[in-house]
Formats: C-alpha cells, sequence, structure tokens
C-alpha cells in the first residue's frame, strides 16, 4: 500500500470509529459481554492454527502460547462478567440535602463512568496473544464501551491479521458496529492514527523509548488525549538474610526461572537481586543457568538488543559471571554480580531495562544499605521481597522504600505471572508506566477508557438506568453528606 | 528576591517537599483531619482581615467573598472526615483462590491508594480562596497524605501570603512536618516548580492559555508528570419550546443571574444558551441586564480582556443587543444574539471562553438542530437543559449528545454553583479541563494525588493496617472472582 492510501486507510477507519462511537457507547452489557465471549470463543476455536502462526512468528514454545491464548480468552470472559457485574461505571448516588450548610440546598447529584471514545492500541510483541491484538488492552475498551483501532506489532504480522480477521467475524457475528473493531498496520500509520482527532486514548506497551516518542505525540495534539504507556521495568528483588539462611536453593531457582522464563522477554523480568555476601548465592543460580536451554528471541533486532545490552555491565567491579549471548540455537541466559558499594554509585545505570535473559546480582553487607539501593532505582512495575517472616531485621523499612517506586509488592514469590483480577496493579511510576494511577492488566484497566459524568437534579427518565434508585449495579448512595 | 535567589528558593521547598514526602504520608487519618481542621478555623477565625485584604486586591463583593471563605472553611473540614471514612483508599481484597483457572493459583492480592508525593498547585484569580491557596486542590492532596507547594496568584498576593501564614502555623501547631506546606511567587518561580524532580504531579486552575503552557512542561519533563488542569469552558445551555412556553420568565431571570453574577468570572459561567425563536426570550434577559448594576473586575488585565472579547461576536449575523463595557465603575454585562444557521457556521468561534459578563443567544427553528449545535462546541465544565419535563421532545438525544462533551449536565437548574460533595464531577474533554477523567471539585479530587499499590501474598504484619482483614474502612472483598 502506498503512503498516501496507508494514511487514507487510517483516516477512514478512525473517521469510522468516530462515528460509531456513540453506538458502541450505549451497548448494554449483555451486548459487550456477548462480543467479548465470541471472541474469546473465536480464539480458542482456531487455537491450533493460530499457535502454529505464533511459533513461526515468535519463536515461543509452544506449550507457553498455547497457555497464554487461554489466558487471553480468560482475559476477554473475565471483562465480560466484570462488566455485567457493573463495579466499573462507579455509580454514586447523592439525594438532594437541604441541611448542606452553605445557603443554598444540595441538588441531587450523581455520577457513573462513560466510555470515552475510540481507542488507539498498540499491541506488543513478547505477547501475541495476551497483549495483541485481542489483549488486555483491546478486551478492555470493548468492554468500557469503546471502539478500538490496534496497531499491529510487525513481529507477527500474519497472526496480527488471522486474529483480526475473528475478531471483525465476532463482531458481525453478534451485530455489533463493523467499525467497533479495526486493525492497521506500519509505524507510520500508527503515529497517523494517535494523531487523529477521533481518537480518545491510546494504550501501548513496549520499549521506553518507543513509549516515549508516542506520548510526546499524545501530548503535543492540540487536544492532549491521555497515552497509557507500559514501558520498562527493571522489577528488583531483595532478599532477607533470614531467607537465604532458611531456603537458598529455592530463591535461587526461583530466581534464575523467573529471569530467563521466556528467555526473560517479559516486562516483569527481574533484572537485579539483592542478596546478603559471603553466601554461594551466585555460584548456585550460575549451575541453574548452566542448565538453561539456548532459546531463540522474538526478533533479529530483540536478539542484537540483547547482546548490544552486555556494555550495560561494563562497569569497574562488576563480574560477569556468565555472558551469554548468541548460539546458533537462539541466546543464552547472562548473569553479573556486584557489591552493594559499587551498585550505590552505578545504580541507575545497572538498573536500565536489558531486554531478555540477563540479570544482576548485588551482594550487601548491611540491610541498612537496602532502602538506598532501593532509592538508586526508577520507578518500577513490580519490587518483591524474600523473607523469612515479617520481622526479619529492616524489612517494614525497606517496604516502605518500595512502595514509594513501584506498582506491585510480591512477598516472596517472583514478579513474572501476572494475575487478571480485580486488585491486580500493572502499571508503576515512571519510566515503568506513563501514567502512574493506571494499570494495563485486571478489571481496573477499563478505567483508563472511562470518565465520570455527573447529572444534577435529573428526572429517573432522563438518567441512565444505571443511576436510578435501587438499579441492579453497585452504587454508593448518600456514603458522604456533611454531617 | 533576584532571580538566582527565587530559583534557590523553589529548589528548597520541593527538596524539603521531597524529603518529608514518605512522613507525611504516613501520617494517619486523624492526623490529616486535624490539619484540615486547623486550618478551617484559622480561616474563619481570621475571617475579618482576609476578607478585607481580598476585597482590596481582587474587588469582589464582601458577601460573595464571605460565603466563599465559609465554603472554603467547609472544603477543608469535608475532606477530613473524607479522609476519616477511607473511601479514598479504594481497598480491595482478593483473597488467594485455588479455582483460578490458568495453572496456577490466584494469589492473595489487595490494593490500596497511595499517595504520590508533592504536589504543585497553581492558585486561581477568581477565587480568592476556594481555588487559592488554602482551596480545593491544597485541600485534597493535603487530605491524600502529599506535601504541598503553591505558587500563588498574582492578582491577590497579600492575601495568598496571609493564607500561606495561618496554614504554615495550623501545620506546626498539629505537629505535621513543617515543609508539608509552602508558598512561592512568580512565574519563572512556578515553572522551576513544575520542572522540579520532586514534584509528582500539579493541580492547576486558570486560561486555556496559561493552562496550555504548563501542561506542555509538565508532559516534556524527563519523567512526564500528571498535570490537571482546569481550563476554560462555554457551558452550553439548551432551552426547549415547552420549557420556555411554560416560564419565560424564571429561565430569562435566571439566565441573566447565573451569566452576571460575580461579573461573569466564574469557570462555570454560561455563555451561550440555545431558545426557540419567535419569542421575547432575548428581550427579558436585555431587560434583567439593565437592572444589572456595573461591577468591577479582578484586575485591569482581566477587563481588558473583556473588553478585547467583544472582538469574538464580529461576526456577520450576530447582533449585538447590549455592549457592555467598561465604565468608570466597572463593566457592564454584554448579550449578543444570532440565528441557528449563523451559529452552525461559526459555532467554534463564538463558543470560544470570553472571560466576564458576556452571553450568546441562539435562536433555533428546529428542536432536531441541537443536537448538531451541541457537537459545535468544544468540551465543557457543564452543559445544561432546560425542559417542561423528561418528554419534552428531542431531549434523550440532546442529552445524550451533551453527555459526550460534558463533565456535569445539570437539569432545569443553572451551572454556577458547584457542590463539594462525593458525585460532583467538575472537568470535562478538552480544553474544559487537561484530563477528563478527574475532578477539581468533591471528594474524587484527592484521586488526582493517589496511585493505586498491589500487595501480593503479603503477611498481615507487613500490610498497610487499612488492607487487613476486617479493617474498619470501606473494603471490597472478593467482589470478583473466576466463577
Amino acid at each position: 500500500m502506498s503512503g498516501d492510501a496507508a494514511a487514507r486507510q487510517v483516516d477512514a477507519v478512525a473517521a469510522a470509529a468516530g462515528a460509531v462511537a456513540p453506538a458502541v457507547a450505549r451497548t448494554t452489557a449483555a451486548q459487550r459481554q456477548a462480543l467479548l465471549d465470541a471472541i474469546a470463543a473465536a480464539l480458542q476455536g482456531a487455537a491450533g492454527d493460530l499457535v502454529a502462526l505464533a511459533i513461526r512468528e515468535t519463536h515461543l514454545p509452544e506449550a507457553r502460547l498455547r497457555v497464554e491464548l487461554d489466558r487471553t480468552a480468560f482475559q476477554l470472559r473475565a471483562f465480560g462478567r466484570a462488566v455485567r457485574g457493573g463495579r466499573h461505571l462507579h455509580a454514586v448516588i447523592e439525594h438532594a440535602d437541604d441541611r448542606y450548610p452553605l445557603g443554598a440546598p444540595a441538588p441531587d447529584l450523581r455520577a457513573l463512568s462513560a466510555p470515552v471514545g475510540p481507542i488507539a492500541v498498540f499491541a506488543a510483541g513478547n505477547f501475541p496473544f495476551a497483549f495483541s491484538v485481542a489483549g488486555g488492552d483491546t478486551a478492555s475498551a470493548l468492554a468500557a464501551g469503546c471502539p478500538v483501532i490496534v496497531k499491529a506489532h510487525p513481529g507477527h504480522p500474519a497472526l496480527s491479521r488471522a486474529v483480526a480477521a475473528l475478531v471483525s467475524r465476532a463482531v458481525l457475528d453478534v451485530g455489533a458496529e463493523p467499525a467497533t473493531f479495526a486493525l492497521i498496520e506500519g509505524q507510520e500509520a500508527g503515529v497517523r492514527l494517535l494523531r487523529h482527532p477521533a481518537i480518545r486514548a491510546a494504550a501501548f506497551t513496549g520499549s521506553t523509548v518507543g513509549g516515549r516518542a508516542l506520548f510526546d505525540i499524545a501530548a503535543a495534539r492540540p487536544d492532549p488525549i491521555p497515552f497509557y504507556g507500559e514501558l520498562g521495568s527493571i522489577n528488583p528483588v531483595f532478599v532477607t538474610a533470614e531467607a537465604l539462611a532458611a531456603d537458598a536453593a529455592s530463591v535461587a531457582d526461583g530466581f534464575t526461572d523467573s529471569y530467563t522464563t521466556g528467555s526473560g522477554q517479559l516486562c516483569t523480568k527481574p533484572g537485579v537481586i539483592f542478596v546478603p555476601s559471603g553466601t554461594d548465592f551466585v555460584e548456585r543460580v550460575a549451575a541453574g543457568v548452566d542448565a538453561v536451554a539456548a532459546a531463540p528471541m522474538l526478533d533479529e533486532r530483540i536478539r542484537a538488543g540483547y547482546d548490544a545490552g552486555a556494555d550495560l555491565f561494563a562497569v569497574p567491579g562488576v563480574e560477569a559471571v556468565r555472558v551469554g549471548g548468541s548460539r546458533p540455537d537462539g541466546v543464552e541466559p547472562s548473569l553479573y554480580r556486584t557489591d552493594m558499594s559499587v551498585f550505590l554509585t552505578h545504580g541507575e545505570a545497572l538498573t536500565q531495562e536489558r531486554f531478555g535473559p540477563s540479570a544482576l546480582v548485588v551482594e550487601y553487607d548491611d540491610v541498612e544499605d537496602l532502602p538506598r539501593a532501593a532509592r538508586a532505582i526508577e520507578g518500577s512495575l513490580t519490587a518483591t521481597v524474600r523473607a523469612a517472616g515479617p520481622a526479619d531485621r529492616g524489612l517494614t523499612e525497606l517496604v516502605e522504600e518500595l512502595r514509594a517506586r513501584s506498582g506491585r509488592l510480591v512477598y516472596n514469590g517472583w514478579p513474572t505471572g501476572v494475575t487478571v483480577s480485580a486488585a491486580m496493579m500493572h502499571g508503576g511510576p515512571w519510566p515503568s508506566s506513563t501514567a502512574s494511577a493506571h494499570t494495563s492488566v485486571g478489571l481496573s484497566a477499563m478505567d483508563r477508557f472511562l470518565r465520570p459524568v455527573a447529572y444534577q437534579n435529573f428526572p429517573p427518565e432522563l438518567l441512565p438506568p444505571e443511576l436510578r434508585d435501587g438499579a441492579d449495579v453497585p452504587q454508593e448512595v448518600d456514603a458522604w453528606r456533611a454531617p
């Protein structure tokens, strides 16, 4: 397609999405659930073909891709159920109040969250199902009642088209507006989409550099729109002396598995771990790494980036324990080691995200250095502590420090593995996300595509049904009024 | 103060706010309420002096300023009560779930909203109490557990300093960290503050031009921060034929009062009203306007802006019914009239906000033109309908259209007058605000300064008390789980 033709196509799908946005906003919860369920069923019905395509384009292993496809279907259905539940509406009712103390009585005031309009979704490369064409951003936007235009990730074009075809078919099958969903391809097309007046918000999962460029474009519009980007994250892990003394083997094995799984191509991959000095922790991890088979990365550009990332650790005082790199059959994990004094000098450089199976072990002598080490790390999606128990020395102070710079705190688990549920928070301070108050995984992901609207003194006939007294959705009624 | 000294002062207060942010975040709800109550009491205790200062600097009438001061004290206390209630924490608890369908069981996951850190508040000129030094932005940020640095509005410097002194005294009196609050002055100082690494979010009330400039600075930071700006708004009013037939006098009188009160210097001033053609509505409003005494505006710059704003209506087909302008004793209201065909051609130009007592009456022949007229108007804080009843012709379609482009819909009231309560929404699509999902008035204003943090598999001892089972705050417990 020529550049002009591609631009015309972007303009056409964006305008179409804008035109149907009011109708999509009017769809009932049951209609939205029907669409999400139909997409889920279509994905699972075509699982064999889709997984085969995904293997060819992403080189990820079949077992992982099958689980990811099921997770994606689960996620679609979860948003459908959530919409039926009505929690996302955040319905608040306050009846008129004559006792309001400032002269005039308080009016009857009712608020609910309404869809913002067409959403641009920039698909990710590392989760070809869960964060791509029919992934969490698309599911949450459709659930919220917004049309979606996905910009395909160039890493899996055939899979993107196949999934888009299934989604479009599902849209027709359930009788939704055809322009509820569309797919576009190409970087220029994505930028044009982001600038289109019909687009009301954007969601993105990818690199800090790419996300920052798109964030700047969204912010520079004549009418700036929210850009929900999930960017780079180092996901630090802190191990207490008590935890290591209790079970060094499972900490070492768990860490090795967490940072090498999926060839380290996960946004929640732990990139740095702090352990007490004077133990054999590094040797244990190194032995585990030696048993990890070389595996291909998503594509050549990412493989080259992984190789180049070794430069991050070319810092005096940092030891390369294993220099993983490209082999004919894929890449091998890398492992580095340093001590706390080197880390406190070079922390920010040493905690830039290196996409791939690479991690740094920092050995500390004094647990009281850990909060300071935490402060040397930029905002992160997650932070993990490994402890023998809540009374481990220094733990309380450390957790408070980590809370200030991450979105999800994990206790005695690993950051990889992100549950789709109501309390999930997959976002964090910059640069882990562009909007630290929002999550891209879990039911609250819908909030990105909703905004509250208040109705003052409206008669019931003109109110949205969910705001009428006694409607069958969660309502907060007169929960706060002047005493 | 020299430029260098001012810059050093900004850096010092911002760094101090950053340093105490963890301690401020740790304050209990009772401690925050004590501070907010102390500020409220201090304002009311000094009401005589403060109102006298405000009259001198803003030329607003005494009665209005006294009510505004009381409203500001009410607002501070309201946030204190709200924090005690714990609703703002949005606590969500999900217990571990073995039935989670994707292989691994779902972990125990709990989320609550935590303070983001130091907030820059850019005070407004038109509400020297309610949207200034101790106004809604400051109150909601302190309630959320964030240090606040206010950039004073240049229109009332002495009042700003007097209120700041009271706030700082209250901070000391209740034993809070002294750096919990600070005041700075000057445009350059404000920009430097907005760029300071310690600042985590900003709130602003003012013009679209000024707000856009600051928004761009916030977005261009190495680590962009949210900029919650409440900018310009036209606040359209739509009157059905049935409503006008039922009581033309009260609609005309109410409109006149709403657009001229406070010399039209309100963000919710209705700047355009649509009425059926062939009535004496314009004449009624004109008669009302003639009875409105000339009144001074906030300052000379704003008066000059009001005078210059007459140019907005230099459009063929627009009649100047009353050309209000500067008199020795203040400005008089302006009133313009046009018809729907002219409006549909020039709608965007005719609905740029003109700060001051100016309004446009658009006469329509066909109620079916109203949704199209609504689409010609940019995003607005409010939209008002005046009807005889919910069955008035065309009303349902109109309300749906208005919902897509405003934050608060008013039925048979007027947009001026903004209740401080849980369901209030004072924000709307660009340019009425920079973040249409957020409100700057009402209890949800706190949400701007909070972000969710999830705790995975944490022992109770390490959880925030509010996330422990059975804590005395609203908790959503296992409200959503896989079936």
